[in-house]
């Protein structure tokens, strides 16, 4: 559907343990809006592609390289392809709309 | 830079006469913060990529194929490649957090 009501609004599945979401998949893009369960991390990965997105609802801490900040609602984040990055939760759920760009598939 | 303060509260220069920006340019992504002036309007084209968004201050009407829709705030949409488009705004200043995809620059 081209159009989605309001982010924090959205009905949502889950998509692994503590971690719920819809999405839009693209050929190159994929738009995913996610809820995150409070207490949650992700050490760190990295993909050859790149992501971006924006915070919508509570705050999590992120890192992209040897950069890390607290993502408030309508702080946005740029991950360059190969750039290890991961994020931490507290004691809220966070939402946040997640662009990845990737090739199409074969 | 990997993040980004309130997208509603960005330093914006201008793109074109009544769109001022600021833009992360990827590879692949494009992430833009655009704020479009009031009583301006994008009567439709379209493009081989992807694109898709969110509404994060003011309301503004787009249309994406035979698909029309007020957009508020927190409110997302997803263009697929090729598909004609469009926006409308109307009595103030509307906000968006957009992100395209395109193939990488040859």
């Amino acid at each position: 559907m081209p159009f989605w009501e309001s982010v924090n609004g959205l009905e949502l599945r889950e998509f692994r343990p503590g971690v719920r979401s819809t999405a839009e998949l693209g050929q190159g893009l994929n738009m995913v809006c996610m809820e995150i369960g409070p207490g949650l991390q992700d050490t760190g990965h990295e993909h050859p592609f790149e992501q971006c997105g924006i915070v919508t609802e509570g705050r999590m801490e992120m890192f992209i390289g040897d950069q890390r900040r607290m993502l408030a609602p309508l702080e946005a984040y740029f991950i360059p392809a190969g750039v290890r990055h991961g994020w931490k939760t507290f004691g809220e759920p966070v939402k946040v709309l997640d662009v990845s760009g990737k090739p199409p598939q074969a």
